[in-house]
């Protein structure tokens, strides 16, 4: 999408050397626009564990990156396949919730164990780092298409009056490669010039709704109007929420989402409301394991000060404040788990479907 | 309560000098513990506008002392009464939501008319502005002594394993005289060696919970964890929460209840849950003349710069960070209405009653 008018994607091949993989490091937005290289698969990994990269999809889409230079590093070594897992270890640690982590490196080393030279096994790596990031943008292109058609029908059900969307975290296109999930039907409605308006979810603590997805809109020009994580149930109450589109980490085969914690208050309110709540995933998320997701989401408990201290733009340099007392306990789970009986549906690159077995495995029968 | 070992309250007539209001300036806290005086009704407006002091309980107390102020002040001017109802429509102005702000300027202006020399109207707003101190602490007090006992019940059932309860924002001393709303049942548990544990929200955008009632917890030795906005609903999902407590700033006849912006998505959480979720207030937080919260409680918008700037102690000073893109625009709704039927109950210095008109009332008939 658009960074001062210019198209961007998250990650790609540098173009004067392909074993180096370009980032836009998101530690530094909103403030300042930054491109990092990353030379070697510990780097790759520090990039996710560190969310210069963040995001569902794009920390796969960077996993796959990273098993690519896994296949350049192993060919140095004395035994390419041992070297190769433990990158592959090393890469699937790096962040316990998302399943597109351990999804993209399992495709990777199945796509290398083919190969029998290690020039092919490289080639095949490189090719495959490239197609996942295709189709992670390709599947985000029609999530858009597919989501779209519920903010037109209430486009229209409101005689064009604006649609106004709530949304939680950055699903935005800086969590993928391109376009976003739930972000892609709203791309998808301003190309379609539907009058939208988005309430951006600042998501304490690392504030990627205000630092993120405020961020992409301003770039891409949709009207949006940042607001607290406090404020989302006032303001569904008083009517001007017409729909939630959140984006998800993980969604079980019955359709448990895990996503940035708070996103199951903003369900309930939403369910409280008789408002439609959707979730917005490429097929990537869906965790074909397990059914119930409150129980068997892992969720990660990230660092205190990630609470404690607030980043953010300071007399002109990126400072931290502290705003807790020093000595008070801190407790940070970075996602929760909002139950399927409060989702009205899942936006997904084959359509929408309701989140239930039965109807996500028509829609995935290769699943069932 | 306690502050580094010695008993304060948050506001005080000056022990040289009664004419000057002390008050604790809470915009330091956590980070600096710091005592201004209020010498001019103006500067009283200006410490509740400005949130030196806040929380519906101080707010009111405040007013009462500015209205001793103001009696200071008309005696020196032509037209006492004009410039005393000048003063009080001033004081009424300085914040929209909390009802014990009108409660206590009405309170002062009745006392005074009672009185017929200026000599006297101005020793009766002096002792009305005590009295309504002292009740004011009084009634906390009392509000836990009843609280406490909700608190024994779980106890007894957990075989004495610790109680987790979780609370939003600052209703503790601070938004009081002394001992607060919500944190009252709290201090008095923690007196009577019950074991607990305190799940305290950060409370954005003002940050009141992990700056004031941390900084409170700490002072005093409550056991306790500061969280984000989002964390409560997973807690809560995880068996890690036994009940909710928070505080009010106005309470309708019928139990709806209106108190710092998020409290509705709590309570939302906490019925998903099956957990009992109480709200703790003083009579002069109900507002006997609406039935509907949501519709009828004036909701406060607050300035764009909560959300846009985050406070906290940076390099030893208090400095801000922006968080959001400069042009981003923002929504700072400052409080939101809890509907009755997802309260448990209502503890109040009188006891504890159900949230809705007939038990309300059977508790407070005066107000049939």
């Amino acid at each position: 999408m658009k960074v001062q008018g210019k198209d961007y994607r998250t990650i790609w091949l540098n173009q004067n050397n392909d074993e180096i993989i370009n980032i836009i490091d998101q530690r530094y937005l909103p403030h300042k626009f930054i491109i990092e290289e990353l030379h070697t698969v510990r780097q790759v990994f520090s990039a996710i564990k560190d969310m210069q990269v963040r995001g569902a999809g794009l920390i796969g889409v960077t996993a796959g990156y990273g098993m690519y230079l896994a296949t350049i590093e192993a060919a140095h070594k004395n035994h390419f396949e041992d070297h190769l897992n433990q990158s592959a270890t090393m890469l699937k640690s790096a962040r316990p919730t998302a399943v597109n982590l351990e999804w993209a490196v399992n495709r990777q080393l199945q796509a290398i164990s083919k190969e029998n030279s290690i020039t092919d096994k490289i080639r095949i790596a490189k090719d495959t780092s490239i197609i996942v990031a295709d189709e992670n943008a390709d599947h985000c292109r029609k999530i858009g298409a597919h989501g779209v058609t519920l903010i037109e029908q209430i486009s229209r059900k409101k005689n064009e009056e604006t649609v106004n969307i709530l949304t939680h975290c950055n699903a935005g296109w800086l969590a993928f490669v391109d376009y976003g999930s739930a972000t892609a039907p709203i791309y998808e409605a301003f190309e379609r010039k539907i009058n939208i308006h988005v309430w951006v979810d600042e998501t304490r603590p690392r504030n990627q709704g205000a630092g993120l997805t405020a961020w992409e809109f301003i770039n891409h020009g949709i009207p949006h109007t940042v607001i607290t994580d406090n404020a989302g149930g006032h303001l569904m109450q008083h009517g001007l929420v017409d729909m939630v589109i959140t984006g998800a980490d993980r969604v079980t085969r019955t359709g448990d989402a895990a996503n940035k914690i708070g996103t199951y208050l903003k369900a309930l309110a939403a369910y409280d409301n008789r408002l439609p709540f959707y979730i917005a995933l490429p097929s990537s998320t869906f965790d074909w394991k397990i059914r119930n997701g409150v129980r068997d989401i892992c969720i990660e408990e990230r660092n205190a000060d990630e609470v404690k201290y607030v980043y953010g733009l300071c007399e002109n340099e990126i400072k931290k404040v502290l705003v807790t007392p020093p000595a008070s306990p801190i407790l940070n789970y970075g996602f929760d788990v909002t139950p399927a009986r409060l989702i009205t549906g899942l936006i997904t690159e084959r359509g929408i479907c309701k989140p239930n077995e039965q109807d996500i495995l028509s829609m995935f029968p290769e699943n069932k």
